[in-house]
């Protein structure tokens, strides 16, 4: 490819609104461009990566028997009535009404359009377990859209779904499933990832496992156990209890003027937030009438994830105006009311001498404790682990990582196979509702992934085996006859072995030497009258930075060498 | 591939709605599911077919410099604004609010898209010529899809976008894209097809050609001199003048009665359709004062699409209640009224003698000279060519064919860049708008035309080079230990090198050999007891039927042989 007719510019500014390096130096090196906010088209460079980690991805698929297929992008209503995630699922999923006026929606995900294709296709236990996949555009309508090709609302995503007779040969499947996902996130050249148990959420399933990238920038949070290995996305990790005891006491009501959070309430009273109950209501998704009011230590924060599933319905933060309630004095004594829905966090069972809301202005209860002065009878861990909490497995203090998710597995159960009335037969002549794995990359979000892990101050950074060219060839000088002589002649032979990027434009070394590292092309060769003058070219490794100088007659031979070597 | 694990079944029964071949096969073989009206599922064997087109295609687009880009699906309603497409397209376009309210719409071609990628990044005449190109999903919300694969909602698209700065750059580009359309159809094994010049369309320019399979079930017309070789679709063909003359008379008006249609008056007056003139009424769409009645000699019919090039307008058919016209009495004497637009065909240029309604129930008027009853000074071509016309060209007959158009190329002028503003710098400093050539293919669309030419009455017939395998190897009686232990070991060993699906179920000969043919798969293995008894395997040959024994010692041999003979 000559860099002439390349449609994708390079430029120096960082674009304003970029918010992480790999959005900014994808933008910048003419990888992508937005369409609109969260749609982005793939320039030549990025559909090259895009089809890289593409042909990957479908080798590991192939290899775990999968079928590939093309489920449509617009569905029906109805198949997603049956599963009912056309009422359960937000504004994130597009409906319209096609020129008929019969409902449609655009596909954010595709389990129910494997099951109804599946369906009265597969019909025996012998046919059983299979997988079918493909890679296919998917629309969601993100509500904050951001960072590039990381959260995006249009993107291409590799889904797939299994179906298994038995919850042993899913678990059997999923762990090969889990294996295919570390070589595939391997062979695109990521280094720091790992993978953790997850919050199934909208997909429904028992158990699921989140592959993470390591990086500051990502937004989920991971609690980490160095000593035995526990890896959980914040959404359902778990620590062990670290309870407080704090000298049983009366009730007394206090004073406490404009104090309403948890920290101006401890300075006021001078006691530490893990003497204080925090209460955060909620109000529950299609549910008018009543408010969930969470009470958990000063020192914590709720995890709405676990709450969620405690109460298996969609909550809200709880807009207080109106609600009775006295916002920043909200207190568990006396709060009797048949709107309240109260729920009690595991940190906060037996405690005793603690200060609560008084449900009134100004002030603030002490000494409350929880088994004679609330009727909580049950305690429920709904609560974000923190940093240096102990591991509930071996008791070491857990660390807190930032991770961006690049993939993801479910174990689905029936869920689906239910509802939609997929069944198969046994041999012993009974009908089963399969049980489904899914198992999902974006594969955008794997490209601006592997950008955001590998690129340096000077630009991206691509490994080999999804480099878009892996040979910058550059001319410097090539108002020099000689010198253009001679790259076009190494454009010529190159080319036939290797994905060339020939830099034929007349602009300054300077230029080219900081666009091919802008564009992070693995091995660049610099041909300039110096080194042509010895009869040499200059190479150099993006990943290394490391520069030699070749014999031009031995170059295919010592090239391949270098390449060999790359990563 | 084991055929007890493929999702995908094979059916005896004819789909009850199903019209074409290619359709009835691709569901009866497990190729295809249907989801919605106009949406299919590709299940595993007709994706398999479906990339391997998508290949070949990439691989010609690749020979022409193209460069693959990935453009959204979703699309802001701001960019098609921008070329007036947003309201000159109609319902077939979808359109939706996003959730932060944002008119959005399904692409379903990219034109706008691809000027909107490559201004400001494309700003100098040295970077032109170059073309773009996406193998990506589309969706149009068709009023009427049939016929399975061949007119769908959603289907796979190739489209490929060059851009010029000259007529003659455009016209020498085109002529590339031309030859590689034409080595595209070759190599996905499409043989009886043509190109033939055609409308421009919704897509607007100068120039276009598409390409066609000749097929009886084929929704287009096309025109074609077998003398001069002479092409177009029936939307823009012409045709030699056929002017026949009649004894000029005096007005007269005469009762005809009931007789309404073409065939009615010339029943009742005794006269041939050619001594009559048709009278065919549009209205303008957004435009509800004019009425546009266009007069044909009475043996022809209005082609509307010419129509609607010679009015730049788009028209539709005209609901004559309470408009003033009398239904089958409209004639071209005395029919004076602003609203009306009359129009005349060069068949009417100079007639006389000839029957025209009189504008009032039960009456035509006789003796109509064109010249001398009417203010019509000026003729356009818009009649459909029929049968037996003369070629404009050589004077020999036409003849018209159907066909289903599989591929188009258009020479789109300045079109979009001027509407969207898109410059690029010349030598001299001025600044001018591209000039843009389109390209586009549907996938889907292709591998269905291909199934629909060269099916047969027992199934499908692929050609080698985009088979969803290579390879059926079926044993017969397969409760045989030997038997199945020589399929297994076949199967192994012809995996390592082909394409191989391995019929390895238990069911009956007939149902084996049956659903190979159905498939369509080009070579077939069949190991029996009784041929093992000779260490042999029947190879027979889809596409020919013929049949040979092979021995099993000297197979992959042998088979390399009748493989690389195959078409």
């Amino acid at each position: 490819m000559r860099i002439t007719k390349l449609v994708g510019e390079r430029i120096k500014e960082v674009p304003a609104d970029a918010q992480v390096k790999s959005q900014i130096l994808l933008i910048r090196a003419g990888f992508i461009k937005q369409v609109s906010n969260g749609i982005y088209t793939l320039l030549p460079p990025a559909q090259r990566v895009s089809k890289k980690i593409q042909e990957i991805i479908r080798e590991e698929m192939d290899a775990l028997d999968g079928q590939e297929v093309l489920f449509p992008v617009v569905m029906p209503k109805e198949m997603w009535e049956k599963s009912g995630r056309y009422y359960s699922i937000g504004e994130e999923m597009v409906r319209f009404k096609d020129r008929a006026g019969r409902d449609m929606l655009l596909g954010m995900t595709h389990e129910e359009a494997a099951v109804s294709t599946c369906q009265n296709i597969i019909k025996s236990y012998d046919q059983l377990p299979f997988m079918v996949y493909q890679i296919q555009t998917k629309f969601r309508d993100e509500a904050r859209p951001r960072a590039g090709l990381i959260r995006v609302k249009e993107f291409t995503m590799k889904d797939a779904y299994s179906f298994h007779t038995t919850d042993e040969d899913l678990e059997e499947y999923y762990n090969k499933v889990f294996d295919g996902y570390n070589k595939i996130f391997k062979r695109v050249g990521m280094k720091n990832f790992i993978s953790v148990k997850s919050d199934t959420g909208m997909m429904g399933g028992k158990y699921a496992h989140e592959f993470m990238l390591l990086t500051d920038i990502g937004e989920d949070s991971i609690v980490i156990c160095d000593h035995c290995g526990y890896k959980a996305n914040m959404e359902v990790a778990t620590a062990k209890d670290d309870k407080i005891t704090f000298a049983d006491a009366p009730l007394k009501e206090v004073f406490t003027g404009k104090a309403k959070s948890i920290e101006e309430v401890c300075e006021f009273l001078k006691i530490k937030k893990e003497q204080t109950i925090k209460a955060v209501c909620y109000c529950i998704v299609g549910d008018n009438v009543h408010t969930v009011i969470a009470f958990v230590r000063g020192d914590k924060d709720v995890n709405e994830a676990k709450l969620k599933r405690i109460l298996g319905k969609d909550i809200a933060v709880k807009d207080l105006d109106g609600s009775g309630l006295v916002k920043g004095n909200i207190g568990l004594v006396g709060l009797d009311n048949e709107e309240f829905i109260t729920i009690f966090d595991s940190s906060l069972e037996g405690a005793t001498g603690m200060v609560t809301g008084a449900n009134k202005e100004d002030y603030h209860i002490t000494g409350v404790n929880i088994s004679r002065d609330t009727k909580a009878d049950k305690f429920y861990d709904f609560s974000k682990v923190s940093e240096g909490q102990k591991c509930s497995i071996c008791g070491h203090e857990l660390s807190i990582k930032r991770g961006i998710e690049i993939g993801n597995i479910f174990q689905l159960g029936t869920k689906y196979t239910k509802s939609m009335g997929m069944t198969v037969a046994m041999p012993d002549g009974s009908q089963i509702n399969p049980i489904m794995g899914c198992y999902g990359i974006g594969v955008g979000r794997c490209l601006a992934s592997v950008a955001e892990e590998l690129a340096d101050e000077k630009g991206l950074v691509w490994p080999k085996a999804i480099a878009p060219w892996l040979i910058y060839l550059c001319p410097l000088r090539n108002d020099d006859a000689v010198v253009n002589e001679k790259a076009e002649e190494l454009y010529s032979s190159l080319s036939k072995k290797y994905e060339v990027l020939y830099d034929d434009r007349k602009v300054s070394a300077g230029v080219k030497l900081t666009d091919s590292e802008l564009m992070g092309i693995p091995v660049r060769i610099v041909i300039s009258p110096r080194s042509l003058a010895q009869n040499q070219v200059e190479v150099s490794i993006r990943q290394t930075g490391e520069k030699i100088m070749l014999e031009i007659d031995n170059l295919e031979k010592e090239l391949e060498k270098v390449i060999s070597n790359l990563e």
